[in-house]
Formats: structure tokens, sequence, C-alpha cells
């Protein structure tokens, strides 16, 4: 049984309460077709893990509410923003059991609703009142979108080693949650070497969990995940399990057959994915995850042993332990 | 013949090479895909029509370069993207007899080159140094895809009127006019009036525009227009001449024919433009055009007379004149 997140969350599980308020404001539009998409766009309340992480590392210094929850909102809606085109860009037809945005509307009104949504998160940064986190939160932006397109860009390439795909899911995803805890300090007037110490954990964090997010779909429980396993090799997304497989067993790999295959395509897919579950590139990928969580927690050694501290270091740990 | 636009733009014609420079560097990118995309999407050299207005408005105060070419490129990005995207929307193959992005390359890789520019647009304007001219950005990127995504709920329904049409231009090409005038002069720390004049000139200027771009749409020549004439009615989108045809002759109009016809659609289409083009709609349509044209000119009859007031002047009676 995983650990409940709101007994991670700690001390700022609470305050949570104010983000998800912020959020419910903004399916407030009078245009009936936007407001019906953003309540089906917002309605799947996630983890909440990026607000968390900005609540966090903002209890190390001036933990003022009236800027935090702002940027709490701001990340969660860019985030959610970001997968409402993800799906779009994949043809998704479901996420976690639910039909996505573009299967219920249709892919034009969907790339406008994460438009919007984009939108609407930069509109919510601004009112954290500091230019230098709404410049961030940009520059993050941008990180995002070039590893998401970068990703898009290589399907079906078997050229891009794990030094690339290291570099596109820092992008992607690492980006973000460095974002939530560096700006969360940096909105705490936190010393510079406590900002740098928490976009680190940040970062590191993050690494870890798009792996983790990569391993599990693999082995994960289709079920839980709401999805086929190894939906990622069959949209040619090559993750860190499968450069690990190619790496391995160069020869007569079925990851390359089903990627260069005309024919049988499926009977290649079916056997990669059984050779990534069977083989040791689970465990190895599961070492790397958790190398990136030991250097998430070292980043933040030197900050004062908190509830706060020891909330981060937990999430840290549940980060590696999840299972959905 | 046209009046040529570095004529029009007067005083602020030779600084627009600096935007023009700026725009230039954002194609400096790593991934060799993302930077093929760019240099595709930003080739099309425009009119820089929105960087022109922010700098003229800029000149009503402190002229400083620094603050208004980020704003302008800022703008003039902004503008790009949401073109990128309403091609993938619309499904458009070409625009301006250029084949589009998401023609040259996919709908899944359009998605993410607009993005990438909403964000570096995003990212821009925070080189302004100002956070209120940062907030009225993502505001009016909120107004223009709500514009854009009402627009598109709203294909191939009659029960719509002009009031609603007047709304919806408002918000997907006014709005980016206005923030263009009124950023600039709030950059330049204009007094309230005085931004409040020039943000009511590139709003009505920009209304003027749209309706012009939609009166083009019925009467403007193919070639020049890099489309066919009616592409909006083809596409389901009631501008203002289709609204005014299905107000002045209700019954048995081509138009309600041809969004509810399953058969003979064509045909109903056809016959539609040629309704419209030969009746009064069109001269109806260029009277509203003019008097917003009149309002704008009006909005800044405050102003002091300088050569940017004239080149603001002849861009109004511009926008009437122009004929692509």
């Amino acid at each position: 049984m995983e650990t409940p997140l709101v007994t991670l969350y700690g001390p700022v599980a609470d305050d949570l309460v104010l983000v998800e308020d912020l959020l419910e404001s903004t399916k407030r539009v009078d245009i009936p077709m936007l407001k019906r998409m953003l309540d089906h766009a917002l309605e799947a309340r996630g983890k909440r893990l990026r607000p968390a992480l900005v609540l966090l590392a903002g209890t190390f210094g001036d933990y003022d509410l009236n800027r935090l929850v702002p940027l709490g909102a701001a990340i969660e809606l860019l985030h959610t923003a970001s997968l409402v085109h993800d799906d779009v860009v994949d043809g998704a037809t479901s996420r976690r059991g639910r039909p996505t945005a573009n299967q219920l509307f249709d892919n034009a009104l969907t790339v406008l609703l994460g438009d919007y949504m984009f939108a609407n998160a930069a509109e919510m940064v601004t009112r954290t009142g500091s230019l230098h986190v709404t410049r961030l939160f940009a520059l993050t932006l941008m990180k995002m979108t070039s590893g998401e397109l970068d990703q898009d860009a290589a399907a079906f390439d078997v050229g891009k080693d794990i030094q690339h795909y290291l570099w596109r899911i820092g992008g992607k995803t690492a980006s973000l949650f460095a974002n939530a805890t560096e700006g969360g300090a940096s909105l705490a007037g936190c010393r510079p070497e406590w900002v740098e110490a928490l976009r680190s954990y940040g970062y590191n964090l993050g690494m870890a969990f798009q792996i983790v997010d990569d391993v599990l779909d693999f082995v994960g429980d289709e079920a839980v995940l709401g999805k086929p396993v190894g939906s990622d090799l069959r949209e040619g997304n090559l993750t860190l399990p499968a450069l690990l497989l190619l790496e391995r067993y160069p020869k007569n790999n079925p990851i390359a057959k089903f990627f260069s295959a005309r024919r049988k395509r499926e009977q290649y897919l079916q056997e990669a994915i059984r050779m990534v579950r069977e083989s040791e590139v689970i465990d190895l990928s599961r070492d790397m995850a958790r190398d990136y969580v030991a250097r998430a927690c070292e980043a933040i050694g030197g900050l004062p042993d908190t509830p706060a501290k020891r909330s981060l270091l937990d999430i840290a740990r549940y980060v590696l332990e999840r299972n959905s």
C-alpha cells in the first residue's frame, strides 16, 4: 500500500486547498464550450505534487501564501495544459481511465483549450508579483516544449542514446519540478545557496520521477495506468529501459526489428516488451532513478532540519516506490 | 497601388530593424527539427504592423528601445504562433501562397512548435522589465484563444448574431492590436489618459482590420490572398458579410442551405459567395470598418500632433484601403 500523499505533504497539506480553490476559479468563464472543456481538463485531480513542492520550498524563507499559492496553481495549470496538448500530439484516447479532451471534443478545440490554459497559467504566475519568477516560468515552458518536440521528432529513431534521453526528460519533466522548488524558494526570498539547493532537489526529483514513469510503462498494472503496457515503445518513444535493452543486446534486438519491420510489427513489439520486462534493464533503470533521488536528497543536505525538509525527503522516497 | 508600409511607419520605420534582429535571434536553437520549423514559421515576413504600433505608441513618452523592441518582438511572435495553431485547427494547407507548417511537418510537431513560440513570446515580454505589461500580454492571449475557441465552437451555427461576431473578433484580433498600443504607451510611461487613448486606438483599429480581412475573404484576389474566395464560409465561419446577408435575406438564404444541406453543398456555397459579392452587404461591412477607423482616429484626437500621430492616422486609413 502506498503512503497517502496528504501525509507526505506534511506541513503544507492544509494550505494546498488554497491552490485547489484558485484552480477551481479558473473554470469560471462565460464561453459555454470553454467551460465544458475546462471542467473536463481540471476534473481529474492529480496528486498536486508540483504545487506541494512550491509550498514546501517556500517554507525555507518568508512563507507568503499570497505569492506561493498563485505559483502552485500556475505550475499545475501548465502541467495540465501540457498533458492536454500531449494527448493531441500522441492521438491518445484515454488517460488514467478517462477519455482525453481530444477524444471527447476534437483536436482543433483541444489545441485551443491547451493554448487558453497556457495563457491562464502565464496570467496566474504574474500574480506572484515577481518578474523573475514569471521569466523562469516562461523559460521552463520553452524547455518543456523543446523536450517534447525533440521526443516527437526522434520517434522510431534507434540512433538516439541515453545521454539524449536524459536531456529530453530534463526538459519535458524535470524542468517543471525544478521551477516549482526554485520558484517557491525565490518567492520566499531564500538566500541564493538555498534557492540553488532546492532547484537541484526539484530537478533531480523530476528526473527520477520520469524514469520511474518510463519503467511503469513497461511493468505497471494496466488497470492502474489506464493504458496498455509498452505504450511508449508502441509510439516509437525510446525510453530508458528500451535504450538499455538496445545497448546491451545490439544484435537481433526486437526493438530494432519492430522499428524497421513492415510485417509482423505487433509480434516484434510484444517480443520487445517481454524482453524488457524479463531482463535486467528494469532494475538498471530503477538504479538510475535511485541515483537521482540520492542526488536530490543530497542537494538539500545543508538545509535546516524542519518538517518541510523531512517531507521533501519522504517525497523523494515515495517517487521511487510509487506504482501509478 | 498601395502605400508602401515603410512610409506609413514614418518615424519608427528604421527602428523596426531591431525587432527584426530580435525575431531572427529566436531561430538560434540547438534542436535541428525545431530550428527547421522556426525558420519556416518566421520566414514569411509579415507587415510587422503590430511591432510598428508598439514603437509608435512608445514615442508619446520615454521612447526606450530597450523595452519597446522586446514587446514588439513578443507581440509579433505571439501573432505568428497563433497563426501556426490556427492553421492546425483549420487544417489549412497554405497561407499566402506558402505551405503551412502543419502541411510541411505534421499536426503533432506543429502544435508543439506553436507552444514553443508562445513560451518564447512570454519569455520575450519579460525582457521589457514590466510585470504589468507581461500580465497584459497573458490576458491578451487568454482573450485571443477564447475568441478563436468560440469561433470554432460556433462553426456552422446560424444562430449567432453580429453582436457575437464583434465580441469574437474583439478577442481574436483587436485585443492584440490594443495590447500593442497600450503596452507601448505603458512602457514609455505615458500618462493614464494617453495610455487609454492609445489602447482605444489599437482596439478600434484591430476591429476594422479584421472586418476588412473578412470582406477580402469574399472579394479579394485569390492570387494575392493565397486561398480560395469564401474560405471562411466554407469552414462554417460566419463573418460580418455573411451575417448581414443572413439578416437581410432570412428566407431561402443560400448560406442557411449550405450549412444544413447534405447534398448540393458546393452549389449552395458558390451561390452564397456570389450573393455576398453582388449584394450591398460588402459596402455595409466596409462602412462598419470605416466607423471603427473613425473611432480609432478620434481616440487619439487629444494627443500632440507629431510625426508618430500622423503615422497612426495614416495606418488607420491604410487598413481600410489595403487589398491583401
